[in-house]
């Protein structure tokens, strides 16, 4: 297994961990739109003897909710499957007794319920789209010039809505970290702890996962530096330059979900 | 000369050259406020043997409105004496024969009047303050995923207003440098071609002339990149930390342009 190339290595796989924005639907108004047959493509997964995890750096929502709208969408997700940052970041700050200034998306305020938001001493940036005006940065910038900790949650350059390309939050990342001269801790993909975080609770070594995902650097890129195989669906914020990528080169590049859980599937039988 | 550090090389300058946000005055509501000795200093240094030029990269006005506010403010200024980036990029423009999208102040505006603003095939972005919105980030964005030319007017990190410190223009130069994986061109300080048309101006050396700025990077480093002496002020956006900056060491640190003026011309008798 730890030489077969793509689709060859679907034959020794133990589980696959899926990206969700851009792989099962693209976002925009209202729940936006489940991608044709990833609904499908999951039933399938799930039915088959592969474990089934969902890792996204999705922070405009709380998992509760997040869970909920791609429930209505169709699909069949709980929320015990899904690994995002926030949860993971509220463990960090917890850990080290850091007060966060928060710069996210109503949304996802619910998530840091429990977090100490008192007299902040770090910075936390998720993909707050509108929020992320002058004067919204200008406040996160003041606070960390006099307290310089800076939590990311992804590092992503943007995502794909139906209405066209939307900055994502690591470019707001990179803008603070030039602002401060300072270097972001970032948690989500592509960090390694986060995706170890998804092996550690399916119980698999990184060389029995496959991580499906329309962001080279961040998806597939991240998870091939933990030792997984990574592969790239043609949707989301797919671009066809993704495939002269002068650092990351997809295991395989397939066309959309259901087309790669078909490859899977037929390599097992 | 050119060995002779601050003050003693004040005594061979032929011209100085001053910075204006920070140095002559802080902005904010208003025309904003001159900062104590500034309007004197100026009178001071016009009434001596030295050339005087005025160096900003001030990129919310256009600068007859940016000097009509300093003149009201008590500063004996004319807009002949001002070198700022949005006339340089225009020039740029017209050279290379592109159309700007523009992400400016409206201000500014006016200053590209006389630019084919139809079909853009670059972006340039200035000093834009709450015009930085989301959505105006994304449009920039998208144009630039399809034209990768980005013209920055200058790469500030921030600057100080009445009511606290600003991002500047650099800090959004970097988020979309980012986005777009592409390396912007700074129009404007610390540029060595801006630097270099006031120098034209003044028909002098650059050992032959002073720079006196609040921005340590920007004003004094770039300053000393053409081979002039660069003085910086504890006005504006002066930090304490500047003094232990790792890569740019000012050839002298002043309170204020007054007792810049005054160390320089006592040199000179």
């Amino acid at each position: 297994m730890a030489d077969a190339g793509w689709p060859g290595c679907a034959r020794s796989l133990k589980g696959v961990i899926l990206d969700m924005c851009g792989v099962l639907y693209d976002s925009g108004e209202g729940d936006g739109v489940a991608i044709s047959g990833s609904i499908e493509a999951v039933k399938k997964l799930k039915a088959s003897d592969l474990q089934l995890r969902f890792c996204t750096n999705e922070t405009q929502a709380a998992r509760e909710t997040f869970v909920a709208k791609l429930r209505r969408l169709g699909f069949d997700i709980s929320v015990s499957e899904v690994f995002s940052p926030a949860p993971a970041a509220v463990a960090v700050l917890k850990d080290r007794g850091l007060r966060p200034h928060l710069l996210v998306y109503d949304g996802l305020l619910p998530e840091f319920d429990s977090v100490d938001k008192t007299n902040p001493n770090c910075v936390v940036i998720g993909d707050a789209a509108e929020k992320f005006s002058y004067q919204n940065l200008n406040e996160a910038f003041r606070v960390l010039m006099e307290k310089p900790v800076l939590f990311s949650l992804g590092q992503g350059k943007y995502y794909k809505e139906t209405d066209g390309l939307k900055l994502d939050v690591g470019v707001y990342m990179k803008a603070l970290e030039y602002a401060c001269d300072l270097k972001a801790e970032v948690i989500g993909k592509p960090s390694p702890p986060f995706f170890q975080s998804v092996l550690n609770d399916m119980g698999l070594q990184p060389h029995e996962v496959l991580m499906i995902g329309d962001d080279l650097v961040n998806d597939v890129g991240g998870a091939q530096r933990c030792g997984m195989k990574g592969v790239q669906v043609r949707t989301g914020k797919y671009r066809s330059s993704d495939e002269r990528h002068p650092t990351v080169t997809a295991d395989g590049t397939v066309d959309d979900l259901a087309q790669a859980v078909d490859v899977i599937l037929e390599q097992r039988h």
